[in-house]
Formats: structure tokens, sequence, C-alpha cells
């Protein structure tokens, strides 16, 4: 295949722009295959080079050397806020609010019954649960459950609808900040700000921001988040996810989900619960270890990284493939694209989510995508989904990931 | 310190259990250290060889090189089933009902949830969850917070008094199946016939039991189980958890914890849920592989052995560790000790609990065991564990640790 002029000035806009970038050299703190372009960051994040020595250190010599004295001598036992107070000055947190562990679902849960309950503390009318129509599946199931659980019934609304349905019946107000399908960024200070006008308690999904963009959960007064840490935070398939409860309510934050280690006094081993003071009230079961170990060295990667910075770069790279993708389309092509993320920066994520015409070629071409070396994935019915991590994500994948789109879908000149 | 013959004698029987003992030559599937006798398995269990390799494969290989395809060609989508069916054996269960994910705590919400709805189908007035009085505390604290979501309320009695307790109101039985503290073995098939024939569902915590005894769940008839898999399954520290729905209560099982990978068609992404067949239902979150790999590789350390043999050489531990706990006892010791454990075989667990007289002394004495190399655990007020994992523990381990515990209470003589 040879290139036309424009093919040619795109790539060598890419080196421009890679030579320019000054989050390029913490590519080198990923381990990474320079045969693939891997744009699905957003679904599990590549890996940190620190984490198989750290794992092999926590298994042979804190597991199988020390045994049970690691809990104390290793720090195992206060590793769940050791680990949230890492990953807090990414998503805009002071230390002491945040709590990893179990899976993003679990916390989910434990957020809505416990917003409930903070609701109905002020009003106890209070009987709807406000969902983001487009939600990621699992958070309206959870939601579903909560409400079965407590009475409540669950509307699900656009999240460009929610300020004005939230309403002195809405307990809680669920919405993703990033929409998993399209990218779409969610306006949280206006729905956080939305939510608390109408004494309902927000509850923010921060799966698909978190590590991608600035959150500032402290700034905009967000009462309660979760999130998962296997995308842009890199820490490895289905690491424990984190809860988020603001500082001015955790003395009042009643989780469904009380365990002997967010007990106040957990060696006590008593009859009666009486919760933990701070983020550890969060918890609930014995504190996953090796998982949470791969997290904690995956989370070095940012040491030094302003978060700010990685949002300007993810907007050039989100930027610069669809400009790619529209140089490449050719109107007379088997399928064409386009796409489903907002164009207006200050409503994106850190994905690009593309329709294919006709939709059922869409499994078809991302699987001959990555058969040829660029790897997104795929949604039912038609969607091409593309992630892109500024931590170790080029101008020049990029560049490759559009040029080899539309040599997939016909549309190479 | 010199010998007395008495002493001679049990070391002499010590070496002559040991070479008897067919199950003598699977310590080496461990990593182990000669210098320490380690008696806490009943917490964390000791670390299988095969562990650090696997989870180094999975890191570089399955992870940090084909990532995202991992989750087909790896098998990382099945592993809950997967692993669920190497515990299968282990407590009794035919294939296809038990799931891995999540921790033990998480499991009990989910199971004591699903209980009372499968007993409230059948009788919509049963509001008592009942709960054996000395529960482990995470299983009562669990228990209240599912009686407060459901509109129950919890009674707690003895494990001994509830044939006589359960009734036509109550909904769940929640029961240990090995008590935490003293190692007292609960009758399982006389409760959970109990339970069935007052037409409530049985809820059974296997931690302290699954890996060191029969349980036989099929053949008993219990309706749901959990257990933890870092105890005498040697999953490591915070190893996922499991739980049994029987196969044939699992089209009627209703979890409060719903999620995608528990969806009967997970990548429709459906805004409804629909519940998978089998006990994939028992789903909620994204399966943390990297924990879970380290489990499956640790139940490898179970190819050919019978659990009926683990149970005879781990009544035959603590039998010679009692004897040899007497014998080493000194009436004019500063400290004496005697056992919480019942002494009936059917009674009992795989550990001996020694409650220290005078109590406070406890803590002291096992910090002055552990220096020395014998490592168990203590309970407040007053009780010093020892946990036999007959897969890694000798008859030499155990002479060593009763002369340890009587040098330093002593009554060495």
């Amino acid at each position: 295949m040879s290139e036309t002029p424009a093919a040619g000035a795109l790539a060598e806009e890419a080196r421009a722009l890679d030579a320019a970038d000054a989050l390029a050299p913490l590519r080198d703190r990923f381990v990474l295959d320079p045969g693939t372009v891997y744009l699905d960051g957003n679904s599990l994040g590549a890996l940190p080079e620190g984490v198989a020595g750290r794992l092999a250190d926590v298994v042979s010599r804190e597991w199988g050397r020390l045994r049970i004295r690691s809990w104390t001598e290793s720090g195992w036992w206060t590793m769940p806020e050791r680990v949230g107070d890492l990953i807090a000055p990414l998503v805009g947190a002071a230390p002491g609010q945040i709590v990893v562990g179990d899976s993003t679902s679990v916390n989910v849960f434990k957020a809505l019954i416990g917003a409930v309950r903070l609701a109905r503390a002020d009003s106890a009318q209070r009987d709807e649960i406000l969902v983001d129509a487009a939600t990621f599946p699992t958070d309206g199931y959870i939601a579903a459950s909560a409400a079965r659980l407590t009475g409540c019934t669950v509307r699900a609304v656009p999240a460009d609808a929610v300020s004005e349905a939230v309403g002195e019946r809405t307990a809680a107000v669920l919405l993703n900040h990033v929409d998993y399908r399209t990218g779409a960024l969610h306006d949280l200070p206006a729905l956080t700000a939305a939510a608390r006008r109408a004494g309902a308690v927000s509850v923010w999904d921060l799966c698909h921001s978190a590590g991608a963009l600035p959150v500032g959960l402290d700034e905009h007064g967000v009462d309660l988040a979760v999130g998962c840490t296997y995308k842009f935070l890199n820490g490895g398939p289905g690491s424990p996810a984190y809860l988020y409860v603001r500082s001015g309510l955790q003395d009042r934050f009643e989780t469904p989900l009380p365990g002997w280690t967010s007990h106040a006094e957990p060696f006590a081993m008593a009859p009666d619960y009486r919760p933990a003071a701070g983020a550890a009230r969060g918890r609930v079961g014995t504190p996953d270890i090796l998982s949470m170990a791969a997290l904690e060295e995956a989370l070095r990667v940012w040491d030094g990284v302003r978060i700010e910075d990685v949002r300007a770069k993810s907007l050039a790279l989100t930027d610069f493939f669809l400009r790619c993708v529209a140089a490449r389309q050719d109107e007379g092509a088997a399928v064409t694209v386009r796409s489903l993320t907002p164009a207006e920066h200050a409503r994106r994520g850190s994905q690009v989510a593309l329709l294919c015409d006709p939709e059922d070629g869409a499994e078809q071409v991302m699987a001959e995508l990555i058969a040829r070396g660029v790897v997104g994935d795929f949604r039912r019915p038609g969607v091409l989904r593309f992630g892109f991590t500024p931590l170790y994500t080029s101008f020049k994948d990029v560049e490759r990931a559009a040029r080899v789109l539309g040599e997939v879908i016909g549309g190479d000149r």
C-alpha cells in the first residue's frame, strides 16, 4: 500500500506531536509490544513495569516466609486505606476518604443503600433512586436491587435531564461520569449541585473517568463515588475497586455490608457492630492482598504525573484520532463509521466510539483490526470502542490505528 | 534443657507417627521453613509450591502480553465456576454448584438475602433469621443487615439449641460449621435436617471446616453455603471466597447483588437483569483474576488427596497435641491451660483452643511462642489457637509445639 500525501502528512504530524509530548517517556513504565497498538486500556489497562516484581515478593517473601506476620509486618492490614490514599489525588480527594476493596458492583451497592439511608435521615418520604438511563448495566441492576430492599423505585432518565428530574422524592442519584459506550462525559459539577439542591445524595461511578481526566470530588462536593481500578488505573484484571465517602458524611454513612474489618475494634470480635471512623467504615471482608499489592505497585506509574496534563494529552489524542479517521474514510467504502463521542471537549471522556454503518459489520471490523495489531473492542450492536490511555498511547499509535481502520473498512485511498 | 523420659517417649512416638503417615509427602507441595512450626493455617494457609510460578505467568504473559485477549484465550472469564468445581469435591458437592468470588462476608450477604426470599416464596410470614450465638462476628453483623433490609429479626441461639428454636417464623438459619474460637464442630446433618423440617433455608459458613474435614453438602441436603479459601484451602491472603447454591434451588435463587457478569446474556449489556442459569448466578463484579489464579494453583495440592484421609490425620494430630500438652503441664506453673475444644471426635474441628489461667497471660504466651518459632494465634480474652493443617503439619511439629508451650508457661519438668 502506497501512502497518499494526506496520509504522509498525518504520519508526519504524529511524529511532531510525539516529539513535543512531555508525557511520552511514561510509556517506558509499561510493558508494551511495538507490534500492537493497544486501545483497550478503557477495558483492561496495560501492565505496569514494576508489578511482576512486586507480586513475586508479596507471594514468596510476605506470604511464603512471613505468612501470618505480614498482616502487621508487611502492612497488609492497612492496605485498603493506604492504596485509597494513592488514588485520592487522581480523583481530587483529600486523604482519608477512599477505601479499596471488593468489586465496583459491590461498592455501588454499599453506596446506594448508604445514600438512601443518608437521604432519609433528613426526609423520611424520599423513595426514589434516579439513574442515568444509559448507565452501565450493573449499576442499573444494583440500583433495582437497592430499591427493592429499601422500598424505593428506580427512575431512569438521561443524564442531561437529571437536574430537572431530581426532586423532593429523590433519595439518591446514581450517575456514570463517562458513558461506557459512547464516551460522553457528564457534567459532574452541575449534576452534583442539582442533587444537593434537591436534598438528594449523589453517587458517581468513575470507572471510565478516573485516571483519564480530573474528577474533583472534593471541589465539587460529591457525596459518594465508586470506581474500578483496572481501566485507566492499570491495576490488573478484576483488581479491587474503591469507595469514596466524603469526610462530612462518614460518621453518618451506614453500610449494608458491615464486617469485622470495619469494626471500631476489629480484634475485640464483638457480637455487636460498631463502625470504625473514617474511610475504613467502607471495608467488609478480609482485604484481598495479592490483587491490592499489584494495584499499589501499578499506581506508582503516577509518580510526578499531573492529571491535568493527562487530560490535555487525552483530548489531543482523541482529537487527532477523529481527524485521522475522517481523513481515511471513503464514501464508497463497504462500511462507514461515525463518531458517537461528543466533539465538544467538555463532553468527551478518553475514548472514541464509532458506530458502523451497516451495524452488523462492526464485530467483523473489530476482529480484523485486532488481527492487524490494533486492539479496541466491540459493543453491540454496532459500536467500535477505542480507549486512549495518555500514559502509554502515542500519536503514532493513533495514526496507525486510524490508518488500519481505513484499510479494514475499505476506505483507503 | 535435658529431656525427661516422658518427653523422649513423646518425641519417639512422633517419629513413629510421621513414619506411618501416608500424607507426609504432601508437605513437599508447600513452601515451609524447618525452623518454624506453623500452626496458624486456620488463619492463613502456607504457600503452595506452584503459586509463585503460576502468578508470574498470569502477570507477565496473560495480562502483560495477551492483555484483553486473556478473558477468552486464557480462560479468565470462566474461572469463577472452574475454580468452584475444584473446591466442590472437597466439600462434597457435585460440579456446577459453586462459584468463586468476593469475600466470605459478601457471600454471606448474598446467601442470607437469597435464603429469606426462598423461604418467603413458600410462606410469606417468615420473618426471623436464626444465628449461632457464638458465630464469627461478621456473620452476625451481616445477618443483622440482611434482617434490617428484609424486615426480619435476628435471634441468636447456641448451635446446639437451633433444632428446638427453628420454627414456622424462621426464614433462614445461619450456622458456622466449626466455631472459629473453640474449634467445636457442629452437627451439620442434624441441624440442616431440622431447618428443612421447619421449612427454613439453611446457610452454612464453612470457613473453618472446608479442607480439614468432609462436609457432605449434597449428601446432607444443605441449601446454601459459603466459605473462605485462605485457611485450609491455602489460597493466599484475602483470596476469593465461594458460594454454594444447591442445584435444586438455583432457578429460584435471587441474589441481592446482580451484575452484568451473572446476566444470562452478559454481552448484550441489557438494561434489565435476567439471571444466568446455574452457579454463575452468584457472580457479581468482574472476576479478580490474579487472586483467583493463585487459588486455582493452590488447589492443585489436593490432587490425589482424599478428604477422609485428611480428616483422619487431623484428628490424630489434635489428639496427639492434647496428649503432649497434658504431659507438659505442671501444676505449679505460672500459667496453666485447659482445652476449650471438644474431646469428642465428632465435635472437634481441626484446631485446638487452649484457655489460659490467668487469661491475661495468654497474649504474652503467644508472643513468646512465636518468638521461639511456634506460630499459633491469640483470641481475646485468653485463648491460644493452634490450627492443624494435615497437608503440611507433622507429628514432630506437634510434639515440638507442645514442648515449647510447656517451656513458655513454666511447666517444663
